[in-house]
């Protein structure tokens, strides 16, 4: 193998862009400078359709996590009811903030694999008016599954006054979302995965309803604080340092999305997610999620008689493709396959004919070919559409 | 799909590695300096291998037909008699050269998609003792054959005293050379194909009895002058300014190439043509070779029933995918399938998955996956051995 061949198709980071490496490698630039706030003033508009808001998306250099640090800090404070819908180990982040600051978790423990039901959430938010956010996923990292986030927001708002904050890092960006239309409170990304970044960037956005709560919390904070970045970016500015380079990345990403146009992103994630499910569907290997339930990002599959680390060590040697494993208590259950930002049909079809290959290898009985002719058939049959 | 996804699959300019773009990208160094001499003192005997030769391999900055030019005007003058095999367009291009220094051609017309007979070649230099030097084609990049240099060059010098040059622009890199035993006198290749960097380079040896002649030859040349580019050579310079980034890339190549190693590297060349004719046999499309003639970096594909200009625009509109068409004669009648340098069982497993895609957009009658299922049992079998 070429030592430089790398097919990283785990669910983040992904694949940059050339134009987008390219775009990084541009000299440094003092980040108090007039080049840096008129990169942050061309930059600012074109966050917000992405997150589908009239607010400004507010930048922090930081990875994913301080995005969901942020989103609870500046909500709530020690001894506050949150309700949080734990659909994965994503889920479980929040919970683990939410406790690392003595908030009182009331935790929605969802099967791994399972998207939340707004119905069971309505329940509980009946019986318990004393919560003040409620934290959910909307695509669940480590099962592959897209939660039901504008049902679930409607659900929130119709039966209590808390907060909807979403953790959109692994989809915002190839996925519609429409927070102000949704109801959505506090949305946050990353850099790494559908926004074909490095890790380091997170992005984060809160409603008017949110913005009265962080203004009047009591909970301490300084990087984290949102105030700051919102006075800032009204100055196209930032508070702390910003990562420079991400930005200049981050221009390039706008470039690309809109020359591809952002409904067709969103299009071709879907189409990606088609062909990948239809491969395993036809190669009688399970697949952990419902096409309901499913992420147009990330594909979770659930082997029932072959070792999911065997296959991802194997395609790995053989084609330098890596694929996530599984987390926590699916770990060796499961095996991931990233198919978001810099992934193309063509990609998605090199990952199953390499897998097919793999799966031989490890000696699982399939037919060699199946699986690329069901993503193929889907391919066409979409294109038809 | 996203602009910046582009699948180069041409016979050349073949794809960049990373790891060969980012050395390209030093910062400029002065071409008369030490650091330049130290560059060619570590890069002169990573090319002897490559080429299998002791003598140093020359090194020019121009595009391959520079490296033609250079292998005729030091070899003859006006008047002398060669002759040339013409297996295809770029046999025809030493044609085209010795013409336009008034050198008298003995042509030796082959089919194009047939491989040169040394048989045939035999019959002639026994009829011609005055042919001074015979010109062929390692490659023939118009058809995806690949000469039998080393049984021509052993005929030639055993019925003739005639030097043997040999074109390896397409090939050299990713096949087996062994210029001094099978006694090639003059060997040239390029820089953008099996070589994996862009085009601007040419590399050119000579055999002791070629260094005879390039000694004595009156036809007049300055820059093409291989005998400046020797002795400057010996000192690790060059006689005119060196394509500087392209010689901190070519490192990198090295680099590469040795932590494959070269026999995989020809191995894995040799698989990624049974693949892709493995694959289009299964899906019954005519290959326009043999076997035993076909080139382990060039596949040319005659279709029967379909226009091959159909297929390469679909393909090209779907998945950035870009194939070559034929030349001369053979437009519109082929497509070329590059699959060199910086490719993979992975890349010809995506080629193949999406040509049958390209295949059924345009109404051939063909069952998907099918050639993918021949290219991957393939891939298993060559494992296997």
């Amino acid at each position: 193998m070429i030592a430089d061949q790398k097919l990283l198709r785990i669910p983040g980071p992904s694949p940059i862009p050339p134009s987008i490496q390219q775009a990084m490698s541009k000299p440094m630039i003092g980040h108090r400078g007039q080049e840096t706030k008129e990169l942050l003033q061309r930059i600012k508009p074109k966050l917000k359709p992405v997150f589908g808001t009239e607010q400004d998306v507010l930048i922090i250099a930081g990875s994913g996590t301080s995005g969901l640090e942020a989103a609870v800090v500046n909500t709530v404070k020690p001894g506050d009811d949150v309700f949080v819908i734990v659909t994965g180990a994503f889920g479980d982040r929040f919970v683990k903030i939410c406790e690392a600051y003595e908030i009182k978790v009331h935790r929605l423990d969802v099967d791994w694999g399972k998207a939340a039901s707004p119905e069971v959430i309505k329940d509980y938010l009946n019986e318990h008016p004393e919560i003040k956010v409620v934290f959910t996923t909307y695509c669940e990292t480590s099962t592959g599954v897209l939660n039901p986030v504008q049902k679930i927001a409607k659900t929130v708002h119709q039966h209590s006054e808390a907060l909807v904050v979403v953790d959109g890092v692994s989809c915002i960006g190839a996925v519609e979302a429409k927070m102000d239309e949704w109801g959505i409170d506090v949305l946050v990304t990353g850099s790494q995965k559908a926004m074909m970044l490095p890790p380091g960037l997170t992005f984060i956005a809160a409603s008017d309803r949110a913005w009265k709560v962080i203004e009047e919390n009591e909970q301490a904070r300084f990087y984290l604080d949102l105030r700051k970045y919102r006075d800032n970016l009204v100055k196209d500015s930032t508070p702390f340092t910003p990562g420079v380079s991400l930005l200049f990345g981050l221009e390039q990403v706008f470039h690309l999305m809109e020359e591809e146009g952002l409904q067709q992103v969103s299009k071709r994630h879907k189409l990606m997610m088609n062909m990948t499910r239809a491969a395993f569907r036809k190669l009688n290997i399970p697949l952990l999620t419902s096409d309901e339930a499913a992420s147009p990002t990330v594909t979770a599959i659930s082997p029932a008689d072959f070792q999911a680390e065997q296959l991802r060590k194997v395609v790995n040697t053989e084609f330098g493709l890596s694929i996530a494993g599984g987390q926590q208590h699916l770990k060796g259950q499961i095996f991931r396959i990233g198919h978001m930002g810099y992934c193309s049909p063509a990609d998605v079809l090199q990952i199953i004919s390499t897998i097919e290959i793999g799966l031989k290898k490890i000696n699982k009985c399939i037919e060699l070919g199946q699986g690329t002719q069901a993503a193929q058939e889907i391919y066409l049959l979409q294109e038809d559409e």
